[in-house]
């Protein structure tokens, strides 16, 4: 088991190190709190990275289209002014080490995982939705008159609902 | 290791069954071939489930928002007309037990993976992208006149990068 505020507090640290050794941004922490709901999107982009294992979950992070363009150029010393593919793989790399490093840091605590391959979304109004989720614990962090924020959601791994009761697939398959 | 014919044989496979069984749909695979780029949406949803172990990946449906609403009312017996909770909650359902089924059959061949919770993304104009992907093996598949498309990709895991050498995160977050 891990306690939220473990969760709050890795999080924070391994967000802190990447702006700071990665980027070269200081980012302050705002205060965190609960959602139930998964980010909605209003010109901007979003990163997920999932975590697998005996624990299931994922870590999200949202920003401005012009943030996600600072990161870009911060991480690539690049000069990009509107999205991109270069700034959609940066976002997606940022999220990728944020996660990654806190996922070394739980796993201490729960156990080996896996993290699946950074996905990135970019669109002017989009609605996310993460199944089986009742609670993420949301962390704002302001840089220079921006809030990005990071999502994270982590429970303990239910298998998926077999398609029928006996199923066997490989009889499907190679019968 | 596994085969590209093989993915492709394994996905049609979990794809049919939960369509006839879980969906009472039938429906039939169109040809299948490989795309360096996710998947651009215009009025859809896109549905994504991590996979993560030795080997990483990504499995993904994407339908128009009129066929999210059929798959919801077909699963839930529900009458959505048009894209709300009960829908994205339903396309995610669908994405976990296909990817879900698709992965307990590749786990005979590369071992153990774990599933990321589904993420379901609804809007009318957005972009996905997906790091470290090269390839994905698309699959689209037609039922009464619309296609459904499922993407794969699966590749060795890399670590995360370390943010720097020498990395110790337990003295930045408990000292």
């Amino acid at each position: 088991m891990i306690a939220e505020k473990t969760i709050v507090e890795y999080m924070r640290a391994s967000t802190a190190d990447v702006f700071s050794t990665m980027l070269g941004l200081e980012i302050a922490s705002e205060q965190e709190y609960t959602d139930q709901n998964a980010p909605t999107v209003s010109d901007g982009v979003l990163a997920f990275v999932g975590m697998a294992g005996g624990w299931t979950g994922s870590g999200v992070i949202s920003c401005s289209a012009a943030f996600a363009c600072r990161l870009c150029n911060q991480l690539l010393m690049s000069e990009a002014t509107s999205v991109n593919e270069e700034v959609l793989d940066a976002v997606g790399e940022v999220a990728n080490m944020i996660i990654g490093n806190f996922k070394t840091m739980v796993e201490e605590h729960l156990g080996p995982l896996g993290l699946s391959i950074p996905t990135v979304i970019y669109g002017r109004n989009f609605t996310s939705r993460s199944l089986g989720t009742n609670s993420w614990i949301v962390l704002p962090f302001s840089c220079d008159g921006e809030i990005i924020t990071i999502r994270c959601c982590l429970a303990p791994a239910k298998e998926p609902l077999a398609v029928r009761a006996g199923y066997a697939h490989t009889s499907t398959v190679l019968a």
